[in-house]
């Protein structure tokens, strides 16, 4: 491992530590009524997952210099909304999964009406961390970081994402059609981590806002990529839920659309794309580089 | 008629309509991708109901002359988390209902994954439009209107009164436990629309909030008290949903737990509170109590 690498991995285990330690901190106490939706919250959103979308706005707002301590609290509130859609897709009328990050899901675990209130109350929370008086300088900003939270959840966002997902099923999709969905359902929300890191630090001039975006889409995009490669390469064990779903239900993936060398092609391009765009920002966005290489060579 | 009741009976027909109105006009267009998604949430969301929680937003805002078309947005923020609550609640893992104002319900007439997606959708889409920037002069006391609304549909809101209320079918529960799963299922927004309708003119002093949030919360549980009374005794064709379920599904209500005719007084001793609560905020808070008057006597 070379030094830069060794400083990453710390980097990054002391960012997705601190990420968590938020969550802990904006979850409501396991004790406190109604005590079984709390409990079920936090089993939902605490203690799992890689935290890429905190790590995001974390390594988004050493570009600007952004007070770490506000950074982690805009993290956790896009992170709150990753863990509601993960709950709500894992449901029967959804995605039907029974394990995820390696645990029975939330259905499974408490009971469907739970695991529908979870989602829910989860989404609340998430804006209501991110309109936190601590959380900004200038309310304005806030403001619109609220409201880029909103549109990157909502219908022309992931929410957005995946019901043109569900509407995938059995259809044979081209390329573009793919990248219009994920775009959408996992895109919008790594977009908003990347920009929201930066915005706690202070308003973006046009172009850092402009090549902020399109590496964070980049990077959206190949770590949707590798998430079919993942799926379709690696074992359940391995990846800590049922694998080979995709497949299995019939879903349009980058493999199935691309083949398995096409598709590692075009996560490395991807990459390629997301470094070129950093190149403006300059030296501070040297861990955003690091990030994204630790997103698309994960495990292949 | 008497002259007041056929002026508040004008008003409030104008500001429902303002409210349908700016529903439609937030909502994202039917034939935008993905189309389904957003013929479904227009669907849910528009031509129907009372919309009591706008018409609550207008007339607190004449406590403080508060411009109406920033009220209708608050208005409108509010009301498209009820509409959301409503698509979940009427999902079958929670009341399976099949009728709604008398349409068939959004899992019904789409379907159940489309259904939880409208829910998601919908609620995004309130905290983006409580956001827009044209809806305060002071974006501090706008980002905490977004805190309030976050507070009142979440885990110790709306979201956590849904969890008790599932927690209580089958159990016994005396007034104070009925109440207090009320106060945080119906009252939390209700009391939030309110307190939302006053802010779009200006931060409040405290005292003014006491009160508003005294009426309110009377206002609130009254409004529950009525429906429970309503439940017991219209048909489904005046109520527009299926009537009698609460009993069917063994739900306790203010009705089971007190009988009819302690029920109605409890209705009209909450209208004298909330009548009480009024008189320190003076002959502009008339609207308020007019309005409370339609949501006690409504129907009974």
């Amino acid at each position: 491992m070379s030094v830069d690498a060794a400083g990453f991995e710390a980097w990054m285990r002391a960012h997705q530590a601190l990420a968590e330690q938020t969550l802990e901190q904006v979850l409501p106490a396991a004790e406190h009524a109604p005590a079984r939706l709390h409990a079920a919250m936090r089993y939902a959103a605490s203690g799992g997952g890689k935290r890429v979308r905190p790590l995001l706005a974390f390594a988004a707002a050493e570009v600007v210099q952004a007070p770490v301590s506000r950074v982690a609290l805009a993290g956790a509130a896009v992170e709150l909304i990753h863990a509601y859609s993960l709950v709500h897709d894992d449901m029967p009328c959804m995605d039907d999964d029974t394990l995820r990050r390696g645990k029975p899901t939330v259905h499974v675990q408490y009971d469907e009406a739970t695991a529908l209130l979870v989602g829910d109350a989860l989404q609340s929370l998430a804006f209501q961390v991110l309109s936190e008086p601590s959380l900004a300088d200038d309310p304005a900003c806030q403001l619109e970081m609220v409201r880029l939270l909103a549109q990157a959840s909502g219908s022309r966002g992931m929410a957005g994402g995946q019901a043109i997902d569900l509407a995938s099923v059995g259809q044979s999709l081209d390329v573009a059609e793919l990248e219009f969905m994920h775009v959408h359902k996992t895109g919008a929300l790594i977009r908003c981590a990347t920009l929201l890191g930066a915005l706690c630090g202070r308003p973006l001039d046009e172009s850092e806002r402009a090549h902020l975006d399109r590496f964070a889409k980049a990077i959206g995009l190949a770590f949707q990529v590798v998430d079919d490669l993942l799926d379709a390469e690696a074992s359940t064990a391995t990846l800590g839920k049922t694998a080979g779903k995709d497949a299995e239900a019939n879903k349009p993936t980058y493999v199935t659309v691309l083949g398995l060398r096409a598709a590692k092609e075009w996560a490395r391009d991807l990459r390629a794309q997301a470094d070129a765009a950093l190149v403006p920002l300059g030296p501070r966005a040297a861990r955003l580089g690091q990030l994204a290489d630790f997103i698309v060579k994960r495990q292949f």
